[in-house]
């Protein structure tokens, strides 16, 4: 593997990963790079250059073998592990992520639940108690998190994020809407983004038909 | 404006949107491509480009008036206007949404919430009462819905966009953890691909310092 990927490059992976793991479920055994740039819609000099990076999967005039790229992807992406999760802030955002099952599957599982709000504390979320956010460093020093997931107000988020950081979480995984920062990876989840872009192709029908990148 | 706009193009507007918002909220007056380079890790001469297809907004030796640009690109994005929706499936995503309190600055107005369980049907969810969803076909032909937001179970997605798309939908922004397909715009949610990227991260962690694209 090269010792830096471009973040280009990472960013994609994600897509391939679901794209194989829709074919492996439809029962395809393998696929060559021309057809994975038909349904993905990217060109195929790009997907062979991706794979490259990370040492090839292909075969000349075989092409790839699903489920080994499918695997290899994911084991790249780190999904042949799982990471401990805790969530602070339960409003809304943070109960439907508490209740949300298809985590587990992805290898996320949530341990712990926060929250500021004494009225909040005690009562059961997912099959999960919400606790005290007084007793988050105790938690973390204890059990420690993989990743601390922000789903607090907007103007509570960076306090909250300097207070992971300091509790010695391993990661970020922010919901509110605003970025924050840390010196430890950090995915700050912008929903208004796709929003954006929705409003954007309703008041630009002409481009409707551009290849998806 | 160009006729065809990449959608790498497109994909970056929310990105400089949502900066330039947060420029102008701290009261910056102008910015120069170098500045908005070094902020958003992005090659100073691909932001000059970016802005070209849409007929530029800076002039040489001053740069880009902040709020005019914010403006502008806010108007390509469509922003300028509001838009109706309705979710269908109020569930913990659906919920979730229904509450947010957010969209309506984007000019996102949530006007109906649909469920197919009759448990569900007349109960209150951020102030509507929830519909059934075999009056769904009626609304839309008599109110309209610029945007149909899918959060229902995974399987039942597809079917429910069809439907969308049958009722007169105008676009789809689609919760459920699966692609849906429409002859309309359509925005697939994948929160999963941050998280992968995030497991990425945990993973190599001597790439925390690549830039960010």
């Amino acid at each position: 593997m090269k010792d830096r990927v471009s973040e280009a490059v990472i960013r994609r992976l994600p897509r391939y990963y679901r794209f194989l793991c829709e074919l492996e479920r439809q029962g395809t055994e393998r696929v060559s790079s021309g057809d994975l740039s038909r349904e993905m819609r990217l060109n195929a000099s790009q997907i062979r250059q991706d794979f490259n990076c990370f040492g090839g999967f292909g075969q000349q005039g075989y092409g790839y073998h699903v489920r080994t790229l499918r695997r290899e992807i994911g084991n790249i992406l780190g999904l042949n592990r799982s990471y401990s999760a805790v969530i602070v802030g339960i409003g809304n955002i943070g109960a439907a992520l508490a209740h949300y099952s298809g985590f587990e599957k992805e290898g996320l599982k949530i341990t712990a639940l926060f929250d500021a709000d004494a009225a909040m504390v005690g009562k059961s979320v997912g099959g999960l108690a919400v606790r005290a956010l007084s007793e988050f460093e105790a938690y973390v020093s204890e059990m420690g998190a993989d990743v601390g997931i922000i789903a607090v107000p907007k103007d509570a988020a960076q306090a909250l994020a300097d207070r992971m950081a300091a509790a010695g979480v391993r990661s970020i995984w922010n919901f509110a809407p605003v970025d924050v920062a840390a010196d430890m990876p950090v995915e700050n989840v912008h929903m208004s983004d796709s929003l954006h872009i929705l409003t954007y192709r309703l008041n630009n029908p002409q481009e409707l038909t551009d290849t998806k990148k």
